[in-house]
């Protein structure tokens, strides 16, 4: 068996904790592994590592690269140089499988930003799955609904039985809450996960049939030599998702009900209701102090936060921006993101805390023709070989023993000591040892952009 | 007539936008003068400035002096060395003029954090009051309740005119609602407001009837030759209120009605009550992001704050702390203060910006053996000549031209530029020029504490 990790996301839902550059899937909620790192765990019960395909964009790769790194050797992460929804995605992992291990197996696709809560049973229930997919069937995992959700597409499925499954007769769209009720008490409706199991060739050929537009596309790939999706041709793709390409058309699809727990931690209401609560109902993370409230999630992942009498609240705070919200509106996140990104507001794009390959930055202070960052580079870790256009920068080592190459010489540095890097000097910062390396940068010039960097070597390929 | 303005207070009730160290009268709530400010200048309409005292305690001596320095050229500040309630504050006054000043004149007494809205009408209440006091009464000014409030001392009067003015039959404490109610109802009552006013003697003489421990005490002070008001003797007060002390025993009390509009900004539901709100009702200062909140203060001083569809709600953050209240339940923000205090946090205490004679700092970074912050010096202004015996410092210039003496020599240094400050060296951080000087400073040792400071020359008085 295969899997196929879908690791893409705006980062709007769980904002300011997510943000489009470190989407949900990425974030570690509780000091804990990330969704995407919990995903891939969970599927490697199910199959060899080697199997396992993570496809995200070019935004996302390196973040999402280094997470799986970190829990497995030589994880393979595709990248999409642009998002296109699911379907192209989903079709091009299958051909991608197909050519490159010259098989056509069965592929477990899963969304990286999921809660289950029953590893067994999800294992148990991709073992179950995979005979359906064998006879030729998409086979799509359903939740039995507990309420009334009109945040969530329903399947609706036959009384046929597939083995362990059954027939679906249609997909249906996110219903009015009168109609979620009708679907709950027909008791053939499904919620639909977003997790699907297929043959490669039974997926390839329902493309064929129901989206022959992404089919011409796929024709015109070849990863016989590279891992690389050109832009000129992914970009020919349509932009659509495979419920619409390709499930709501095919008569080939089976509903397997999962029942391991599942949550799509879709706001910080689902959030709230998936946490263990203290008496008062409140789930208190961080550096909280409360007077009185009651069912409230507050969340400090930086500062204090102080609250008093709170009923049915979120607050959320991190470095640089606090979100304050009635518990019954945490879809409305959305809508401040969709604001903040029109107003070019980056709090919507990036934390102030960056994390890269080789550690993470944050900027302190930024001011007039200046600015200021913490640098940590994590033990055996290097910044690229590089040279700056616009600024000069100047170090201080706070923590660590730091090796600097500045045009060419190596130089050891402790804590306390302190270097310039003049403008268009070519250097890099590096940390050979076993501690973290901390280091202030004070960036002096103009235009101060991230944008100004020409690279000469480095070891997470980004040159 | 002389005034008093008593500029003490704890920082609790508007925590987190005041502290300890930094209470209300000193805070800018939006971008104008500060309470402080505002005091001084509309009892400066009343009297000459040089007759104006302002009474505080040590730990805010530097910034109530630095803050009156920026509206008045030598603003007369005495600084109490223990906090001792406003009884044996006032009556010092009282003797500190009548021994300095060789006279017997009115003095109007103020508290420094309360809003006054309308000056003129203030002034002239204060020209009435005058008048009464000259006749050997203590003047308070009352303030006609609008509402039942429990959380205000009431004061009772007779119906003997002493001019516009009228007798005071005694003072009540607070009420519960009922009791205000009814207080409300009979119409013989007022708000207690803690304004003042009276001749020198008349209270000295009051105060030696009804608290012979404060006059005895009095009687050891000498202020012919020293501002200073030495702790051994200070120390032997009482701690009391005036109003225990003098005004619910004596009989020589006039109540002068109030009606410049007045509040005592006591929560931040009274600041909400005083601001200017918008369609919805809200209170947003700062940059704030609102969908759909209704009757609610919504204070930003540094990052972004968004928030959805709150309803009677305070959300105030700062850059160490967030507070987010039921606007019913703002006087709980004494209890929050309270609890940090006992549990050592420095959030009650100080800002994460700290206030300085000649600029101010904030801690940027914090780590094992170094401490980084940013340091602004204003113009004209230095840092006092220092040396430190725990550790070392760095200092990158980044906005500015800085002049650095260091082991006596004279060093200027431009943006860009850095220096090593060594363990015990003798330095000094100035700025001699028109424009604000910023610099990163990065310190190295352990302990990296404030207190770790030897001063030998300050222009602040502080060796």
């Amino acid at each position: 068996m295969y899997g196929l990790i879908l690791a893409g996301g705006s980062g709007s839902r769980l904002w300011p904790l997510s943000r489009e550059l470190y989407p949900k899937q990425l974030i570690n909620l509780q000091d804990k592994e990330s969704l995407l790192q919990a995903t891939f765990e969970r599927i490697a019960n199910c199959m060899p590592e080697e199997n396992i395909i993570s496809m995200t964009g070019v935004k996302h790769f390196s973040n999402v690269k280094y997470q799986l790194s970190s829990i497995c050797n030589n994880a393979l992460v595709l990248s999409e140089p642009i998002s296109k929804n699911t379907a192209p995605a989903i079709a091009l992992a299958a051909k991608y499988i197909k050519d490159k291990f010259k098989t056509d197996p069965v592929i477990l696709v899963v969304p990286s930003d999921h809660l289950i809560t029953d590893t067994g049973v999800f294992a148990a229930t991709v073992k179950e799955g995979e005979k359906i997919a064998q006879m030729g069937y998409i086979v799509t995992f359903g939740i039995k609904p507990t309420y009334p959700e009109t945040g969530y597409g329903y399947i609706n499925v036959t009384n046929t039985e597939i083995l362990s499954g059954v027939k679906v007769n249609k997909f249906v769209e996110k219903p009015d809450e009168k109609l979620a009720e009708e679907y709950i008490a027909d008791g053939h409706y499904y919620w639909n996960s977003g997790i699907f199991m297929f043959k490669a060739s039974t997926l390839l050929d329902e493309v064929k049939k129901h989206s022959p537009e992404i089919a011409n596309v796929l024709e015109e790939f070849d990863f016989s030599e590279s891992n690389e999706i050109p832009f000129t041709i992914y970009d020919k793709m349509p932009s659509i998702s495979i419920d619409y390409a390709v499930m709501e058309k095919s008569n080939k699809i089976a509903l397997l009900k999962l029942e391991s727990g599942w949550n799509d931690l879709g706001s910080w209401k689902s959030i709230y209701d998936v946490s263990e609560k203290d008496r008062d109902g409140n789930v208190k993370i961080g550096h909280v102090l409360d007077e009185g409230s009651k069912n409230s999630l507050i969340y400090s992942s930086s500062k204090l936060v102080a609250t008093i009498g709170l009923e049915n609240m979120v607050v959320v705070e991190t470095e640089d921006a606090i979100l304050a919200c009635r518990a019954d509106k945490t879809q409305d996140v959305k809508k401040i993101f969709e604001t903040l990104k029109k107003q070019n507001d980056n709090t919507h794009l990036v934390h102030k805390t960056v994390y890269r390959p080789w550690g993470f930055y944050t900027v302190l202070a930024e001011g007039n023709g200046f600015l200021t960052k913490m640098i940590q580079v994590n033990p055996g870790q290097k910044l690229s070989v590089q040279s700056h256009n616009f600024r000069s920068e100047h170090w201080v080592v706070l923590e660590g023993t730091a090796k600097v190459i500045l045009e060419g010489k190596e130089l050891i540095l402790s804590p306390g000591h302190s270097i310039d890097i003049p403008l268009k000097a070519i250097h890099s910062l590096q940390n050979p040892y076993k501690e973290n390396v901390k280091v202030i940068e004070v960036q002096k010039g103009d235009p101060l952009i991230e944008e100004d960097i020409i690279r000469y070597e480095d070891m997470y390929g980004r040159v």
